[in-house]
């Protein structure tokens, strides 16, 4: 699984120096055994060598010297031995925290968040700041995120993490050559070289990205989707919807664990789906679009609660907070917005999933959060909507990992990208 | 490409027929080798056989030999001998129309409808029967069904055709191993094994289907898109949505080539995408549907247009060519309700655009006999809901192959299970 867009430039440096080394046979097959071995240990760790050994169907020899080369380079490190199930104490390889990591960076409509993500997953620096990206120009609002990804890139370097690479989730389009084309939030954002600006910023310095830093941009949804599968809670998550619910909506489509992405990477854009084809004029220029009905700042004012830009879902004291407050008080207009608001996300997700056919729904952002109350209705249009619905209902699972899905998924490209080709990070052998 | 199911018993009995005589090895070599040559004659034909040599890198007395064998197969024909661009006078090969047949069956609402079609793509006979199977059984459809398909063999027998096989499209959810789940406009058709039912009646005597014909089931829109990319009118169609307007309404949604058929086989149920989320319930369980507001008896209705069950698109003096005639005359109702559906289909269209990303739609059916009027509400929807419409604006096109794309689609499923391994129908070497 890759995201939009990706370039490595060790990875274009890399042939000319290996084949003045040794013969290019055996270094492919390095290359391979590597990642196969590390692949193992990623996917069903702990294990010791000699299940490696066994599930990969090389020898113990090959195995211990790659394991090796693996661990001298921090991405797999040696557990306490451990008593086997034959009675021989093993010595468990698993993934590494201490090695390399991943930065998630995430700009959304109204915030912007940093997180740094080592390869088991587990967050290990993270940055939110509030930010109204619709009143700064993108050349301002990518200025001020670098700040955050150089100060996260500084104190992750400090913790001895070598710094992998970038993934970018953004609130638009991103084609498959990686540039944002259309934010429809955000209307200074068109055809916008997000990643070149960002490297702009960061290609220099000590807390800057490394020259062979891994980068790479995907629509929002699309990120958070891969998170929830990556990191997330729900076992076997390989086929199904996340739904991003923030100031504008979005859906990323997986099918067989991958990101279902149309002819030119714009597919999943759930937000546009008209559910009140006379409803209100949409920054898409289309009309009664899900966003303008069941969006956060709609379902906030029709819930009769201040909207103040930049109070995220995450934030306490922010006006989704004050809605879920309201909600449990039992205010009745909060309620009715609630409900309509699930009715509404159940009309399009319906649609959604009667052209795409996905068995499964995950709520994310702003949905994940209001999940107690949208379920209801949401799951009665499902119900009664999907035509399968009758022996192949739809089923609705919330988001396990709130607001970090996307800077999550963001990372996860990153390390994704580790586990599938580790050998730039392995030193070659002498 | 495969339809939704497909079953040859031949290939489950060629093993042991074969292993007996050759060694496997030179065996898979020629079957693969066949399969090449007649796919380069297919798909760049006419050529001659230095112009296959050349291109798939055999030999020429291998692709000689080959040859020798798909034309005593009925599969290749050589063509009157021409002077080729070098001067040389060629001997061109193409596949030949004489040699095996697809038939296709389409079992939709209100009519049911037989073609075969031959290697080149035409039609070689052809039966329309007005049935409204919302009124019968399901056993008496399949029985009328059948005695059509036998009634086409027959003709094409005599005609010195070989009948390679059935594919059968039917309008609702066939489920990725090949059974029909539901079929929203036929109450009665659920979990219906209509390929069993139909091999009991076609299994016997002259006229029936020989016992190692291939035969599969799939949803009409599939069949349909198939269709119009295997034997239309437009060139390059390789990702595109088929619409196909009927009593019901459903789409075939083609990506990279090849239907994309979701988790379950249940993709592109567009007639199911509400547009008017208030409105009309559907026999889904779903309201206002986007076949409850524009299909096809809906529009009439809404024209005030007689609505005679059976007067399909293709009849002369139905219902449609009705409303046509009207339309064409000026008649105000008639204008406007085709303009509101063209209306309708634009919100449900940009919906699927919004979610699966395609850049072209196909009208077809009845869409297609109404595309004068609707094309213009439908564009003007489109270029304002899509998101993408200002840099990518999405192409409409109108169907070439009228009421036949489902059945020539499924022919053509038969067709291409031939073109893909021919061995089975080319004699052993002695």
């Amino acid at each position: 699984v890759t995201a939009g867009a990706g370039r490595t430039r060790r990875e274009a440096a890399r042939p000319a120096r290996q084949e003045a080394k040794r013969p290019a046979r055996q270094e492919t097959l390095r290359r391979h055994n590597l990642a196969l071995v590390l692949g193992e240990v990623a996917v069903h760790g702990p294990l010791s060598r000699a299940q490696v050994a066994a599930a990969t169907g090389l020898t113990k020899g090959t195995v211990s010297s790659l394991v090796d080369d693996l661990v001298a380079a921090g991405l797999v490190r040696t557990l306490a031995p451990t008593r086997g199930a034959v009675g021989r104490p093993g010595n468990p390889l698993a993934l590494d925290p201490g090695g390399p990591v991943g930065v998630g960076l995430e700009i959304d409509v109204d915030y912007t968040r940093v997180a740094v993500v080592d390869l088991t997953g587990d967050v290990r620096q993270r940055r939110v700041e509030v930010a109204d990206h619709r009143t700064s120009s993108p050349e301002a609002s990518l200025a001020s995120a670098a700040a955050l990804v150089r100060d996260v890139v500084h104190a992750a370097t400090r913790q001895g993490h070598a710094v992998a690479g970038l993934g970018v989730a953004v609130p638009g389009l991103v084609d498959t050559k990686g540039l944002l084309r259309l934010a429809p939030n955000l209307p200074g954002w068109e055809s916008t070289p997000v990643l070149s600006v960002l490297h702009g910023h960061l290609d220099d310095g000590p807390d800057g990205l490394p020259a062979d830093a891994h980068t790479a941009l995907d629509n929002e949804a699309n990120l958070a989707a891969l998170g929830e599968q990556w990191f997330g809670g729900h076992p076997d998550l390989r086929d199904f919807v996340y739904v991003s619910g923030e100031i504008g909506v979005g859906a990323g489509i997986v099918t067989g664990g991958a990101v279902f992405r149309g002819v030119s990477g714009y597919a999943g854009e759930l937000g546009h789906v008209p559910v009140d084809p006379d409803g209100p004029a949409c920054g898409c220029g289309g009309r009664g679009c899900l966003e303008q009905v069941a969006g956060q700042e709609a379902l906030l004012r029709a819930a009769g609660v201040p909207v103040d830009a930049g109070t995220t879902t995450a934030a306490p004291d922010g006006s989704v907070a004050t809605l879920r407050r309201r909600a449990d008080g039992g205010d009745r207009e909060a309620l009715r917005a609630l409900e309509a608001a699930g009715h509404a996300l159940g009309v399009a997700v319906s649609a959604l999933v009667n052209v795409v056919d996905v068995p499964t729904v995950v709520l994310g952002g702003l949905y994940a959060a209001l999940a107690p109350w949208l379920r209801g209705p949401l799951t009665a249009e499902l119900g009664t909507r999907v035509v399968a619905s009758s022996w192949a209902p739809t089923q609705v699972l919330v988001s396990t990992l709130g607001p970090d899905a996307a800077v999550r998924g963001a990372a996860g490209t990153v390390l994704r990208h580790i586990l599938d080709d580790p050998e730039a990070y392995v030193p070659a052998p002498v």
